[in-house]
Order: structure tokens, then sequence, then C-alpha cells
């Protein structure tokens, strides 16, 4: 192999066993089949996947560090996924762990193109945390969703992003959605003199997520959401890759993060794929990512990576305004907090419930 | 609720919280937000998830149904996956079960405009299970891709697939593979006076699969393979609707079943978008599926769901020659059995191996 992946699994199974399974892994997601009735001397000695160590983590679970060869995924996204995690994704007892890509990937995908040090500049907020919230909840026509918005605005939030139920629904076409939403959020923003920007969520196949950013792009936006589970990292890439000035958030929705390592996928392929913001669900909140989780995929989207510009971790999922100092304790001031419903609860003063998320974050002093 | 979809979770929970999560669960899967922040009328009556009912399956595991609205989807296939699992899958202890989906959905989606029925038709099949095999390793040029692809048809099998790990590699150009192996396998047709299909793999972002679903085309072939989770499951089905006469297998390819039963996701998800056949691990291979999971498969592939084609339940996984008696006998004829690295194994005899098999088929007295 000359360029390599080393991709990290995780094995549940018997200390006895755990050599021939990481074998096995090796080959099922290289070459998939008997390694005897391959003849070619290059398969063998170049793509068929590699053992590099196996290690004992205690309670019956084994590392495998297996080298997979770079030339069997060129520049495409879901063949990245699928050679990482295509058909180990149907074992029960193995995790991805984390991977460690060649520098000839990470300069090929490119990462985002417009990262967190240039979303801070569109902000004007280069030596703060950056604010976000979420317009729900989808059932809403575009002008209640449009009034909202420019609520959120008017409270000063850095940006204000689709639920991403919100698709292309009958009852709030994409199109009109788009144009009421970013007309309210421009009137906002004439009126305080702030830069907040609307996210809309990129639904469909790849035409129709061109289609609709072609349309937030006329509306006088410059960033979307994707979901690369649900769309396909290869579209999502595509996306990045044709639309330079856009920052794309990504959203972790069909994650299954449980037996993909939510640092690997959420930090660093998301962000890999050309991710701006990578929103994932905090410690804390509504679901059960822990502390230590949280911490790794912040530092996996924030760290030095083959030159790659830097995503904006994106912690969410049911933070509340009262955390947001224990939230900037813990993530320090490399994020970008997101509250959504909480400050939705607060209703008639839902502006002023933004204004002050706005001005705890900008008001806090990092230590 | 007009129309809607009716999602069946497991949640492994205490029994003093399982109303409290099946209602936190139908909120997350549709509004996303607190419901007392919610003031129209229309969203809390129409579009919050209900729960519908909940059961104690014993062992600490009960059965959610959740009703969502069927608008919320539209025709639009990674919305129904988005509303269906987005953010539960990132919940480690809900499984998606199942999902009862009103006839509009079905009749939206379509199903596959190439079915079962119509497979059989072009191998000239009708009244026996249908053969499969496999290309492979990825790392081979299309020459010897080609070579092995001749063997394989000159034994008679039905279908050659592509292994899910060739793409479009520098290697192995998608172009000069199809082409090759498209020709081979109608030289080894001519001679052997059968209808034996080449079915490649389509890799990449979505204009990427069109470019090359029209080189399958110039090349004469009539069926291609895609792996609805890599790709996203509306460009899947925005190629199926837009190729009515190609037959398109689907691929279980970072499926991490686990999660989203498979019975569900395969049987019955894949074939909604549009697949022919359904790629699946069976019972007794390299993969964990149990017997009971398999024919749960292999009956929500084939079951009479809303008038649509019927797919046909493709096993493999570590399939061979010798089980080929017991796997009919398990399956009946209602089913195309793939068999790839056994037969690569025969090395020289790979095609009276390949012979071998399609006999075995073909001489199935089903009982």
């Amino acid at each position: 192999m000359t360029q390599r992946i080393e991709a990290i699994y995780h094995l549940r199974c018997d200390a006895s066993q755990a050599e021939a399974r990481a074998r096995a892994l090796a080959v099922e997601q290289s070459v998939e089949m008997p390694v005897s009735a391959i003849e070619d001397q290059r398969v063998l000695a170049e793509i068929v996947g590699k053992v590099l160590s196996i290690s004992d983590l205690s309670g019956g679970v084994f590392e495998a560090r297996i080298a997979l060869a770079s030339e069997t995924v060129g520049h495409d996204a879901s063949q990245l996924m699928n050679m990482l995690f295509g058909n180990a994704s149907l074992l029960e007892d193995v995790v991805l762990s984390d991977a460690i890509l060649p520098a000839e990937l990470l300069v090929g995908f490119g990462g985002p193109r417009q990262g967190f040090a240039e979303l801070r500049d569109r902000m004007g907020a280069r030596a703060r945390a950056l604010t976000c919230t979420a317009l729900k909840p989808q059932g809403l026509p575009p002008e209640k969703l449009a009034e909202l918005a420019g609520r959120f605005a008017l409270g000063g939030v850095d940006c204000i992003k689709d639920d991403h139920g919100l698709a292309d629904q009958h009852y709030s076409p994409f199109a009109e959605r788009v144009e009421k939403v970013a007309a309210a959020v421009a009137r906002a923003n004439r009126a305080s003199g702030r830069r907040t920007r609307y996210i809309p969520s990129l639904s469909g196949d790849l035409d129709s997520q061109r289609r609709q950013l072609k349309l937030a792009r006329q509306a006088g936006l410059d960033m979307a959401m994707v979901a690369p589970m649900l769309a396909g990292a290869s579209n999502v890439h595509a996306l990045a890759r044709d639309n330079p000035d856009f920052a794309f958030i990504a959203h972790p929705a069909l994650g299954g993060a449980s037996r993909i390592a939510p640092p690997l996928l959420i930090g660093k392929l998301f962000r890999l794929f050309g991710a701006a913001a990578v929103v994932f669900p905090s410690y804390g909140g509504r679901f059960g990512y822990s502390k230590e989780t949280c911490r790794a995929i912040a530092a996996a989207a924030l760290g030095e990576w083959g030159g790659l510009r830097p995503a904006a971790p994106t912690p969410g999922g049911g933070m509340t305004l009262s955390r947001v100092p224990e939230l900037l304790e813990f993530y320090g001031r490399e994020v970008m907090l997101l509250i959504g419903g909480n400050l939705l609860s607060a209703r008639e003063r839902l502006t002023e419930e933004t204004a002050a998320f706005v001005a705890c974050v900008e008001g806090h002093s990092h230590g």
C-alpha cells in the first residue's frame, strides 16, 4: 500500500478470537472475498486490508487497527464511508472508533471552504462564542416562521437554523419560506445593526438541494444546513465543493452515532466533507452523549488536521439559557451554542430571551 | 392528523418511564420543541406526534406506536428516513422497529418500476429461484474483471453484480469497467444462449450516478446497484423514478441495521424507494442475522404492500454452493440467491462451479 487509511475498530469478542476477527474485518472492508482465491499480486500486496495491531481494551473489547488502501476511495465521500464502515455496520459487535486519513485524502476532499474563522468574520465576532437557535415547529406556514425568525433576529442571535424537520412541505414550501424568513431577518438586521444569518435546511435529492441553495442565494443568504447521513456524503461534498462561498452546517440526523464513534463521524468526517459547523447533542440535554464524547467531538472539529479549516462545534439538543455560563466554561469560546426550544418557550418574550442568550455569551469572561 | 405514518419503536427503559419516554419520542420525531411553547392550533392538532399505544415486551423493552403526520414527508425519501429515525438514531436505547405507511405515501414513492416479476421475465425464469454472484476483488483492472465476469456468465448465473466496493477508482474506472464487463457478458450470452445480467454499482454523488447509469445504458445494460444509506434515499428514489426501465438492486452498506430493524429498512424501505432486489446478509454467513430476521426481510420484500411490486429477497454474505438446497428449502423459490466469494474460490474451475450453482437452483424441486 502506498497511501493508506488507518481504520480503528472496537470489537467485542473473546480474547481467543480477536486476531481472527480483526483479520476477517480487514478482508470484509477491502476485498470481501477469500484471500486464498485472489491471484492478482497487486491486489494481494496493495488492496487487501492489513491488520496493523490488536490491543486489549479490557472488558472483552479489542481495538483493531486496519490499513486500507487510500486509492480504493479516490475523492468519493460516500465511498470513504463505505470503505470505513459499509459492511462492518452490519456486524453488531463492531464499532468504528476512529480513522487516520492520509494527507492526499484531506487535501482531495478539502474540508470546509468556509470554516469557523470565516463564520466569525461574517458575524463580526472574532473573540467570542457564537450563538445559534432553531426555527420550528414544523407545520407552521412561512409567515409564522418568518415572524418568529424576525423576533429571534431582533434578539441578536448569530445564526437561526431551520429545524432539521423543515423540508419542502406543502404547508411551508421551501421557496416561500426562504424568501419570507430571509426578508424578516434582513429587516431585523437593518433595525439592529447586527448580522444575524438565516440557515435553511436543504432537503430532497441533489437536484432539489441545488435548487434550494440557488433560492437561498437569491434571497441573499450565504449559509445552509445539510444532513450528510440523509443526503449521502458525496452529495454534501459536491454542494460544499461547488459553492465555496457558502458555509454549511452539518446536522447529525440518522447518524446512529453509537456505531460510528461521534467524534469521528460528526467532528471529523462531516468537517472533511465541508461543514463549517457541526451540530451535535450536548451532554446534559435530551441525548445521552457524555462530557467526554462532547469534548472529543469539539476537539475533532477544531483540531489541526492536514490544514483543513476548523469547523464550529455546535452543541444543542435541549440546551437552556440558564446553562450558558456552564457550557461556555466547558466548551470555551471556540464554540457556537445552539438553543432552540428553550427560547421558543419564552413565547411572547422570545426576543428578550434571545437577547439574554446573546448578552450572556457576549458578556462571558473566558478565564 | 389526516393521513398518518405509524412509527413503531422499541424503547429500553424502566416501566415507570415508558410513557414519558414515548411522549418525548413523539415530540422529538415531529416538532422537536416544548409542546407548551406551540401556539398554532393546526400544529398541535395535526403535526405533533401522538403516542397511540405503549406495550410491555418484557425484559425492560417497551413498544411505542407513534403517529406522525404524513404531510411532513411529502414525496421526499430522505425526509421519510428523517421523520422515522433522524434524531431518534442518536438515542442509544431506541430502535426503529417498523413503520406502517399510508397508501398515499406508497403510491407517491411508487416502489420498484421493475420488480421481482419483471426480473424473472428478463431472465426467462418464471418458476424458479434466481441466481446471483459478485464481481471482485476490488483492485483488479477492467480486463481481469471482464474475464472473470465472462466465466461467471458462461456458468449461466442470472446476475453478476459488482462488489459494493467497486466504485470509480483510477485502477478500474467505471466507464472502462462497464464497457469491458458488459461486452464479456454479452459474448458469453451469445455462446450460451442465456440472458445473464451484469449489474454495475453506482457510486459518487447523484450527478456521478446518473453519468454511470447512462454509461451502463449505452453498454446495453438494464440493471444497476445502489446503496441507499450511502447515496441518500432521495437520490436512490430519483434514479428509480427517472429510469423506469432499469431494475435496481439495493445494497445494505452503512445500514447499521441493528438500530433500524432490518425487515423495515431493507425489506420495506429499500423496496419503497424503488429496488427490484434487496441484498441482505443471510443467516449462517459472515453476519449475525437470525433465521427469523431473514425470514422477516424476505416477507417484507415480497408481501402485498399497497400494490407495490415485490422486490427479490437476495440473501448473501458468505453463502456457499453446498448450502443451496438448504437455502432454497428455507427461502423457497421467491428468492435470488447470491454467492460470490465461494464461487471465486473455485479459481480455474469458476465457470463449472457457477454452472453447478445454476444447475442446483434450476434442478431444485420446491416441495
